[in-house]
């Protein structure tokens, strides 16, 4: 395990200060220590990532596509030892790592397909017209170029499908950016594991270096070295609104801004109507509980709020997600921030007007906790905006509407998202085409009875919504289109064969 | 000519206070005052437009583009009525009216068609896997759609094609957005006539009310207002660095950020290299003069510094420019401010250590002026970066290099450009595969054996680049693709067919 900063192909400490990784299960300090960056360092990595932005964005599709197989092939390679790291600083069961083990490997195989079929690089020709009158009209050729090195903050929650070898970084990559990724300070010992996989990886296709640095550091500071660097050309973020939005300011006041891609989660609303819940209330239930507290909760498409009619359906679906709720174990949440700020979260909404606790906080320590739902008149939360905020982790709160009409206004008033649901039959989506022209402006995916939880890696995926969800609402984070986040357009003019191969 | 604020299909004028519009030819006051927009009435559009964009955005396209044809036609049957109005308001002359206004029609009826192909709107499609194990695969469909009301800041230099019915307004208009235009102080007049176009069109294609609004107003106050408006969904741009950067800052800073598309011109380099030279100096210096003072030299594209090697070859280049520059007559700038922002930034440049003028300033009065050409050493252009700012109007600088390391190191150290082009033989081309690569990670277009100016409107377009040329160099503010800008996905998840026809 490489536990110094890695700077393209060298490795190094010049702060002499190291910091510790936790286990959340115990709340015990995990072996190994790692090496905080330095400002100095930082400038060394995003010249060599710049040096190797001129190399690397010139390599061939299919070499680029080497190297992210390779990356594969090495995680997969890691075997117990990376499994067993993640287990530890994250608390994640075995069998949730594998399945994020196996989805990472796979985007990872589908990007270096995209590296080497190239679609998002294919030329816009409008061919010359020697002949047009009064001016001829040369040709014009426009293609795609890698906007630069990017800096990849990885997710507290997907230590490696959206961290050192995640998507962000894959789809970077993909396209021909060198990319540095600021370890996230919950699993350093799982970005130590990883980096030195696309190390290996990279020096064993050939890659320049430069192509891969990590940075370890106190998250903040080292951070925001990274995003004002004048050499870097754009951010992929993974994580709170408070976070993202810091390095988005950042980004943007810069003399020469860039662009930040902050994904953000969201409360992911589920309208539920009452035809939906009489054709199978308990398989309802079921499906909502799962969705609401798979991996603790902490999904950024885990839906914490549910809306539905105040009628004898909706009090049945409650008092089966109540059951259902009774049947989840205790959970450990992935870092003490984490934990306090789920505290805290769910202290407030319990003490907002009218809300009603269904099943409440328990913990038996450490950062353990059962799962949380509550109910609340939709009067009350829609005249109360805090009640619309995210609480990360399992809690979710059920808004009880009087009618179709009120919940439309529910749906107004929500802020940005990257889904919102409806579970109805049929005949009453027939009726809820304005509730649906709601949602196309509030969300980046509409889910029709179905979860938000599980996120397709495909070409139709758009993950990423308004604001605060994300800070780019036209681009996605997960699927082929995320490669458009770090590309631009640069057309050639009138040139000859020789100039356009370059 | 309507001389009040337009509010949708509404007239207003609460403010009571009235601007003019002035002749640059002339300096005097032309016929017409019109109303300046209280905060009221901005407040107003922006509401109107918001509502009509939930209708608007669900209209076919081709109704779409029967409200943009009329636009087309409009514009023509105005006829003389109209060029003279342009005429009086920017001293362009005739000729250069007529040109602009054909390719406003174009322009209006090539995204006409847009709006009926539809190429824009294509859904990605990824079909149902329900027998997918683990876990069966929802069909997952993505289609774009329009973000929101535009607010559109219209350009001094194309009372036509970049204003109130200009690129970006038709192109947000084609794809579903409301459009709200601020006018150009410098040509209200046109802007109203423009305006009740747009408004007749409107009524007769059966549009909703809102889908077009016009304010005029104290620039930035009114501008910084609608910037702000909770209800905007994205600016247009047209202008200087210093006015883009307010607007693109004000965007950023909102409670929740927009984008803003700012297109800010830049010094558009042309690099000559000796071959060229010899082939025709003559024809070189034609085409290059023309360029330059075209429009006196007021183009966002026009190319403010030339580079070449200080040789015989460019010493006669030389001469031969200022022969052609004797010829070309005195022309009036658009307005005052472009008019003393010229003189002192001319002053500027002459005033910079080793600038020699080979053509200088001369003005027969009001805001006419010669074009202006100078040369510098490029050890010196190297050594001092405000020579490398533009001077918006007839004024090109020539950077003289000692050999083709100097050429490389000057293309290094320039800022974001909209074009960069080339002047060379095919021979010297093959060699100058290292300017390519610098020019690719500077500009948004590269011209070969051309010169920048004459923005083609087609799918290959780039216009855009590197800041500060614009604020995001991932779009095109002139071509097919123009109108991604006011579009973002959203995916439709395991949806029936009711569901999606919204």
């Amino acid at each position: 395990m490489i536990t110094e900063n890695i700077i393209g192909y060298q490795s190094s400490s010049l702060s002499r200060r190291y910091i510790d990784a936790t286990d959340p299960a115990t709340m015990t300090t995990l072996p190994e220590a790692f090496a905080v960056a330095t400002a100095e360092e930082t400038d060394m990595v995003a010249e060599k990532a710049f040096k190797a932005w001129r190399l690397y964005r010139n390599i061939s599709g299919a070499q680029r596509a080497a190297f992210l197989n390779e990356i594969a092939n090495g995680i997969e390679a890691l075997s117990s030892e990376l499994v067993t790291r993640i287990m530890q600083e994250t608390a994640y069961p075995e069998a949730r790592v594998i399945v994020e083990r196996t989805r990472t490997c796979a985007q990872l195989r589908m990007f270096a397909h995209e590296a080497e079929r190239g679609k998002w690089n294919e030329q816009t020709i409008d061919a010359a017209i020697p002949d047009r009158s009064p001016s001829p009209r040369p040709e014009l050729r426009k293609r795609m170029i890698a906007v630069g090195p990017v800096v990849v903050f990885g997710s507290s929650n997907f230590p490696l499908a959206y961290s050192t070898a995640g998507g962000d970084v894959a789809s970077a990559l993909a396209v021909g950016c060198p990319v540095i990724v600021k370890a996230h300070d919950s699993h350093l010992g799982t970005n130590a594991l990883v980096a030195e996989v696309i190390l290996g990886a990279a020096r064993k296709t050939g890659m320049p270096d430069g192509v891969f640095s990590s940075l370890n550091g106190d998250s903040m500071h080292t951070g925001k070295q990274l995003v004002q660097h004048p050499l870097i050309a754009a951010v992929g973020f993974t994580g709170s609104l408070k976070g993202g939005r810091a390095l988005f300011d950042l980004g943007q006041q810069r003399p020469i801004p860039i662009p930040v891609f902050a994904e953000m989660g969201s409360v992911n609303p589920i309208f539920i109507f009452p035809g939906k819940i009489k054709e199978n209330v308990q398989a309802l239930a079921t499906q909502l509980v799962s969705s609401m507290t798979m991996t603790a909760g902490q999904f950024c498409t885990k839906p914490g709020i549910l809306i539905a009619l105040q009628d004898p359906h909706t009090e049945q679906l409650i008092s089966e997600l109540k059951a259902a709720l009774e049947k989840v174990p205790e959970a450990s949440l992935l870092n003490e921030g984490i934990f306090k700020s789920f505290i805290s979260g769910v202290s407030e909404m319990k003490a907002e007007n009218e809300v009603m606790v269904m099943r409440d906080f328990y913990s038996s320590g450490n950062l353990r906790t059962s799962p949380v739902l509550a109910t609340v008149p939709a009067d009350s939360f829609l005249s109360n905006p805090r009640l619309h905020h995210e609480v990360f982790g399992p809690f979710s709160i059920i808004v009880l509407c009087r009618d179709i009409a009120q919940i439309i206004a529910v749906a107004t008033t929500l802020e940005g998202q990257l889904t919102a649901s409806i579970q109805a039959t049929n005949e009453e989506m027939d009726t809820l085409r304005s509730l649906v022209e709601i949602l196309i402006e509030k969300a980046g995916r509409i889910v029709f009875n179905g979860v938000p939880t599980g996120v397709e890696v495909c070409e139709a995926m758009t993950h990423g919504g308004p604001y605060p969800a994300s800070t780019d609402y036209r681009f996605t984070a997960v699927g082929h289109h995320a490669v458009y986040r770090w590309l631009r357009p640069v057309t050639f003019q009138n040139f000859p064969p020789a100039g356009l191969s370059v």
